[in-house]
């Protein structure tokens, strides 16, 4: 593993060290100390040359053979992968994720990157669209038009803190900005600075091995009192031109609010927190609520409830039954063992948050260790940044009458609404805010209702799930992982799949243009042979001369 | 033609008659008075109800077959054609444009209206998406995954003034939000209230004529000190789920501004104003700049210049051939007769925005009637409301300093920037902010020039046109009518073609869902026969059963 310097990386290069530059530590979560390790947060010319060489690159990334950017991500794979075990250590010290999951993780960026690349060399995601020109048309010509979608430029990505391989330096937004030919400048996290520090060099390596210009990545250590006027220098940099952000829901719709007050607006994509609801439908609970229980337990755990797709709420309909699935929850959440957090930061949020939902009049705590924290000391061990699992319980009507219970709490807590009928149930669905998923267990005799309570929620989310927990987000061209806010700030997209590239274009169509001075995608040859719609067929042929003769 | 009552058409219904709504009148630019005719503007409580019955619509809307969604389109291209002249008199009338020019608009709007039933009926606009499951993927099982572009919700369209009917009632906001399953409530224009309520009659018409909800449409009469009130009550509305506005700056970023600021935000697609460059290189000009020159004076006073794509800049490069062009622009300006503008407000607008120009250090005006006005009396006749072309000229050294020359100029004016040199016109093009078109006229030795402008130019507009003026603008897909701020607040969109349609919806995946809960375009059986992309190979077959049963 390449050492860690604890510098940032502007245009491919790591930074002189600067006795000026603000230095912040890392933590180890895990044994609950910081790790030792310093780095140097970016200065604001370290962020100015990283966005000025961005720039510079984008005028070559953009004109290149799409084949270039396809190796840079299939290299990016390879060297992310020849990482091997020190990533897995650094990033699970920084991150207190266990090993197993970070393995996991690392699969699915590179397995990202490489699926952004056969995108790439596929050629379909640009939307080439040619209509051919008619020099005989009255009253008069039809015009030969040609557009595609064609990058914005440099992107800004600010990586999460809860995914710190496939959300973060090489993660989704990195690779798909890349593939449509963007430049990217990551804003480093300050809870894991070595893990994208390590990746950060892995990035840079391959880009100047495939012979990329150096400003294509850059990697910017944010943290101590710099990280917000990083952040915010980025944001506004004439030379960033959108931005990906994964994390809160404040700091994504304020960046969200910086990137549109620009005097020249950009685009910011940012994904927030979600609650994710999940109706267990009474036959479902019926005949497997012990099962689904289980199912919902290691969900809204899983690694620590710190991941996007936990489910947080979980509705029911009161009846002879329902015992089963809660005594199911409750027992399982008391079997949870406590798991380390983030970070200190995090673990009090969701305390807090917890508690705060505890205190509502309505609701009170059915399971989980929330209870011994609020009594006093954390645990018997004071280091590790420990979360305790908790299950809340509340009705249909609490849940109606307090707002505050549709927003999400970060860890590994659910709550249990449990409806007095199924129109109190379609009440409460209705009453969820924008969410990346909902899920429905039905059982043999519950089709009506999950028919009804599926229109009701595909208004208010980015991906249905029948029979399923949300956790497991697959990486394809189906999957959506969006929404509507405040699960994101940009519910047109999704961050997963072959749509996820087209948050860093736009359309531009080019007029009667001389087949020399198209972009290769629109030209008669068709040099790429990608699938295009020509007069609305689709086609991967070249042109033949008389339509250009038009 | 039906009658004109000056009421507003709630849920396809013609309103009662109300003695305490507010009163405002309509006026007839070309004869410079009031038409006579009175409207009645929306009340609160109109404006409500057009919402809640466009949610109440969008219950049927989203689910119905797309057959009856691409009847009402067809049919509303029959009946507002049915309209005959009656509907070309009234609108020529209230805009003061001329009759030819309002039946080719009309065409343009029917025209519209079943490309998007054709769009509709093909299906492959909603971008179906299918991933099938495979149970026995090792170490996890993958999901069934069908994914799709899904309706918002109701859409409030806010008419263009210079559009009485393409970018209007039943404009392409109106079709393409309908086409997609959306509900939708026109904000009347108070420059066309009569022309409005026209065709909104038969777009009601229609929506009864296929039998769908009346909630489908709504047109409210705005105007008068309510019209502020009416627009920002309907875009705060919680049943309105996403905004088409077709204007001016300050309208367009006032309200996408509202929209967002929304506790739950949503969408505004705004089109605003645009300078619409245009590139005259030195072989152009010496091979055929007397006709450029005719071609372009006729592109910027098409209409009286009141073209959201009428060309206001104009560079070249100094030169002895310059001249030709030149004096081409000079004596075509000076020839163009003064033509009726569309109101008062816009004609002292347009004069003072021309008038503010001229008076930049720097800028001489070189041809047109300006100078009349300034003097003193408008014209001979006092009465019609008349624009006078005006041609400005300065240098680009003066244009690259001045800001203001950046902006548009909404009339019958052009401004003519001579640059010192290649280099200088690189630059001027550098600084030019985001429009719908920018234009190239290159001659045989422009090709290297034209190279290096088009890649500057790409960056800054929606469309590149090559020896062509940018008015006239092409109905169909490949066509892209859109562009960076501040041409539109959403450059990733286009108002034509099928695209026009995704800017009304988002995507949905539905994980292993049952065939009978999933939308007809996703079901294995394939009921509409639409084009689908499943496992990354596109076919418009069923699926056969073994794919369900993983």
């Amino acid at each position: 593993m390449p050492k860690i310097l604890g510098r940032s990386i502007v245009a491919c290069q790591t930074v002189a060290a600067d006795p000026g530059a603000e230095v912040f530590g890392s933590f180890d979560p895990g044994r609950g100390r910081p790790t030792g390790r310093k780095f140097q947060a970016a200065t604001d010319a370290e962020v100015d040359r990283a966005a000025e060489s961005a720039w510079e690159a984008f005028g070559v990334l953009r004109s290149i053979e799409p084949e270039r950017r396809a190796a840079l991500l299939d290299t990016m794979a390879e060297r992310i992968a020849a990482l091997g075990q020190d990533l897995i250590d650094i990033c699970s010290e920084e991150t207190g994720l266990g090993t197993t999951r970070v393995i996991s993780e690392r699969e699915r960026t590179t397995n990202m990157s490489r699926m952004f690349a056969r995108f790439v060399r596929d050629g379909s995601w640009c939307r080439a669209c040619i209509e051919t020109g008619d020099a005989a048309r009255k009253p008069i010509p039809k015009p030969d038009l040609r557009r595609m979608l064609r990058p914005l430029g440099p992107v800004a990505v600010f990586g999460a803190s809860n995914f710190p391989l496939a959300y973060s330096t090489a993660g989704g937004d990195t690779a798909s900005a890349l593939a449509a030919g963007c430049p990217v400048i990551v804003k480093g996290h300050p809870l894991h600075p070595g893990t994208g520090e390590v990746v950060a060099l892995a990035i840079a390596e391959a880009v100047r091995s495939v012979g990329l210009p150096p400003g294509t990545f850059s990697f910017l250590h944010s943290g101590g009192t710099r990280e917000r006027a990083i952040g915010e220098r980025l944001v506004k940099h004439p030379c960033v031109r959108a931005v990906g952000f994964t994390g809160s829901l404040g700091g994504g719709t304020a960046i969200e609010r910086m990137g549109r007050e620009r005097e020249s607006p950009i685009p910011v994509f940012s994904e927030m927190g979600s609650t994710n609801p999940v109706f267990v439908l009474p036959s479902a609970v019926e005949t497997r609520g012990r099962d689904i229980a289980e199912r919902l337990v290691a969900s809204a755990t899983n690694a620590c409830g710190q991941m996007c797709t936990c489910p947080g709420l979980i509705f029911a309909i009161r009846n002879e039954t329902l015992e089963v699935l809660e005594r199911g929850l409750a027992e399982g959440i008391d079997a949870v063992e406590a798991q380390v957090m983030l970070s200190p930061g995090m673990r009090d949020r969701y305390e807090s948050e917890l508690e705060r939902a505890r205190g509502v009049s309505g609701v009170e705590q059915r399971a989980g260790g929330v209870g011994r924290k609020i009594a006093g000391g954390r645990d018997d061990d004071p280091h590790p940044v420990r979360g305790h699992a908790g299950l809340l319980r509340t009705t249909g009507a609490t849940f109606l009458k307090e707002r505050q219970l549709r927003e999400e709490i970060f860890g590994p807590a659910t709550i249990l609404v449990v409806c007095a009928n199924e129109n109190e149930l379609k009440r409460c669905a209705a009453a969820i805010i924008g969410s990346l998923t909902g899920s429905i267990f039905a059982g043999p005799y519950d089709a009506a209702l999950a028919g009804e309570l599926q229109k009701i929620i595909e208004l208010r989310v980015g991906r249905v799930i029948f029979n399923g927990v949300p956790t497991g987000v697959e990486v394809n061209s189906a999957m959506v992982h969006g929404g509507p806010f405040p699960a994101t700030t940009a519910p047109h997209t999704t961050a997963q799949g072959v749509m996820a590239m087209e948050r860093w274009c736009r359309p531009v169509c080019w007029q009667n243009t001389p087949e020399a001075a198209l972009p290769a995608e629109l030209q008669d040859a068709n040099p790429l042979g990608i699938e295009r719609e020509v007069n609305g067929v689709r086609r991967r042929d070249r042109l033949s001369g008389e339509a250009r003769a038009s």
